[in-house]
């Protein structure tokens, strides 16, 4: 069975890693900075390296073909991204882009060709951490996000990405939209806990999750904390932490695969010695299922307005984001999983819980994702780290998928 | 039955309070501003009108005698304050000032005289809006801050109290410290809604309640809202929010007295989809008394310890302030209430919940307090107010216990 050389896989993913290497051995590389130019460049070169052609579309996507048989046929699409969150890792994005590189070395390496081209991307602005919102390359290309909007979001310091682009060299010719994709593929450290914990090699990915993005404001009353007993207060502090409390409950009845997380707390003119006026947080809720999440959400506003009304405090809830459920093509899933199947490793079906450039992909053509554990679960850190026979394995589950899509023609190497 | 003169004492706040007025009926004089220094001005050719004698010490407290029979005698002393919050209203604190200067010109009207000397006094620096800490006028007078660490505190632009004190015209000669005083009364608006929600109109109060400030840090780890399964989080905002519960019902036990405030959380490089790794939360502790504040601070380090061991995440707490509770003096308590009663007002014994001046003295003197009722609880408000009937029926009370502390000598007025 063809396989991929881990070895180098391994040797490229360490020396892209030296582009914007940090001190405690992560990796900076925001969008379009001197440092994603300088990995791109790299990219585009050992591309032509491996005989492939490099073009570059409008929204700076960069693409690299290795032509097929039928030059008609539309591409099977290998990616992910180069760039990487302030303080980011070796891994997160680069690795999706690296196999996709390895995948062709070894094709080459066989001396075999397929019947559909075969494509490798490395997509613009995944992380989002320059430009907002993430995954905008992969947006613009699926039509998601119009082209001139993309180009006119620019970063803290005012610089638009068309801009950026202009002064990175990677404004292409090519058009952004209305590409035909036979097929996409991506493969990705899991950035979670899950493989690790059940200790399972090939996380067999079915799709992404149901997000949705809620903002709460509770309004009582401010008061002195010295002189207000307890009984005329209206704590907007504590009338927070009994939803909270309330809400940990309740999603223990969407378990385990509904999830909840207030990440951000805020209480306006806060004072040590002053009842908390006013209090607005964030509530991020997840669920694979639609239908799940709507009645978690039900819940949750249920949940509010009961302990808002108790407490005689006011309440204001809003959405601020919401994305469906994205479930990813059956029989690109289970290209995937026969290809795992056939290689032996040990696997899982598991849903995707971050965003990935493969959410937008799949819903402009059929797509799927492998995933590899990463170590402790970590990512956006510059601890994040992976196995190197994880890394090797991966890879290759991507190759097995590929080229069924792709159609395996011949294997006439020099060498045999 | 000798009283105030109502009117007179509601015009000469109304007057006072056109010094610093803001355009939403309130009033800002910071400690040692110009305002504050017209204040001064106006409140010291008052008394000088008055017939009193005006001495300023070496921290700016500004003292008007009104001479007693028996000159040996250590003075009777009425006072409060003259500057205000930022955004402060009307009557915190210029009342205490005013209705002792009130009493004064109601004794001259009468004609009498008293055994002791009567001092009205001002204390600077009383509301801590400028400089740090609060009441720092009375803390030197009382012994409890030296004179130096007083002067050399500067505001938030690096002027000291010294130069405040220089350029406002107020660095006085007299000694700041080793005064000695026969009693201290100080009436002062409640500042909660205690009274107003009982109906009563005047409090007796009997000294100042324990007070103890907490910091709490919980560390958990920071995580990927989407893609960290619940039970593997070790979520630092859902640990507090558990705790806060847990602290409200525990504070039920000490209820009606016990107080608990959560004025102030942090969540450091929060994101809205990012599980909070660490929370910092403040906790306000208050009792009147010392033994119920010790249990209530064992109970909430007892909750906070268990919540953080069933849930894995780190656990400090510290004590950023301790104050013991202080109590007034029975004999001085005694006079406010023969007074009230005397007038035949409603009335309560209640628990101060603020800091106020009287609170140093109680330590240094003999000391008592008299509350009125304020419109909704609400104070350091521009919004705040007072019922004309209540500041009139405060002064009464002041007038009654100071008589009988002073001795009230002769009635002879050039108008019976």
């Amino acid at each position: 069975m063809l396989q991929v050389n881990g070895e180098r896989l391994w040797a490229s993913l360490m020396e892209m890693a030296q582009v914007g290497a940090t001190a405690r051995g992560g990796v900076r590389r925001l969008a379009l900075t001197d440092e994603d130019r300088r990995s791109r460049d790299l990219f585009s070169h050992w591309c032509r390296d491996a005989g492939m052609s490099v073009s570059v579309d409008q929204v700076g996507n960069v693409f690299a073909r290795r032509a097929g048989l039928d030059a008609e046929q539309a591409p099977v699409l290998i990616g992910s991204h180069l760039d990487t969150q302030p303080e980011g890792g070796r891994f997160d994005g680069v690795y999706g882009v690296l196999a996709g590189l390895e995948l062709v070395r070894a094709l080459n390496d066989a001396g075999v060709t397929t019947r559909k081209p075969i494509d490798i991307v490395s997509w613009t602005n995944e992380e989002g951490a320059r430009f907002t919102p993430a995954m905008l390359g992969s947006a613009v290309f699926t039509g998601a996000t119009p082209l001139a909007e993309a180009l006119a979001k620019s970063d803290v310091q005012g610089i638009t990405l068309a801009d950026a682009l202009d002064s990175s060299g990677y404004r292409g010719m090519r058009a952004a939209t209305g590409n035909t994709v036979d097929a996409y593929f991506e493969v990705h450290i899991e950035q979670g806990p899950v493989l690790e914990n059940n200790g399972t090699t090939i996380g067999v990915v079915t799709g992404g999750q149901a997000i949705r993005w809620l903002d709460v404001t509770l309004t009582g009353v401010a008061a002195h904390a010295g002189t207000t007993p307890m009984r005329y207060r209206k704590d907007a502090f504590f009338a927070c932490a009994q939803i909270a409390a309330e809400l940990e409950q309740i999603v223990e009845q969407y378990a385990p695969r509904g999830l909840i997380t207030i990440g951000q707390v805020d209480i306006p003119n806060s004072s040590r010695n002053t009842i908390a006026g006013q209090i607005a947080f964030t509530v991020d809720l997840r669920h694979p299922d639609d239908a799940q999440l709507d009645a978690m959400e039900r819940d949750l506003r249920g949940a509010c307005a009961r302990v808002a009304q108790a407490r005689g405090v006011n309440l204001q809830v809003s959405t601020y984001w919401s994305s469906p459920a994205t479930p990813f093509d059956p029989v690109c899933v289970a290209l995937v999983a026969q290809a795992v199947e056939a290689l032996g490793y040990s696997h899982e079906r598991i849903v995707s819980g971050a965003g990935h450039d493969a959410i937008h992909l799949a819903r402009h053509c059929p797509s799927a994702m492998v995933f590899i554990p990463c170590v402790d679960g970590l990512s956006h850190n510059e601890a994040e780290d992976a196995l190197p026979d994880d890394v090797t394995r991966g890879a290759n589950v991507l190759l097995g998928a590929v080229l069924a899509r792709a159609g395996l023609i011949g294997r006439s190497s020099p060498g045999e």
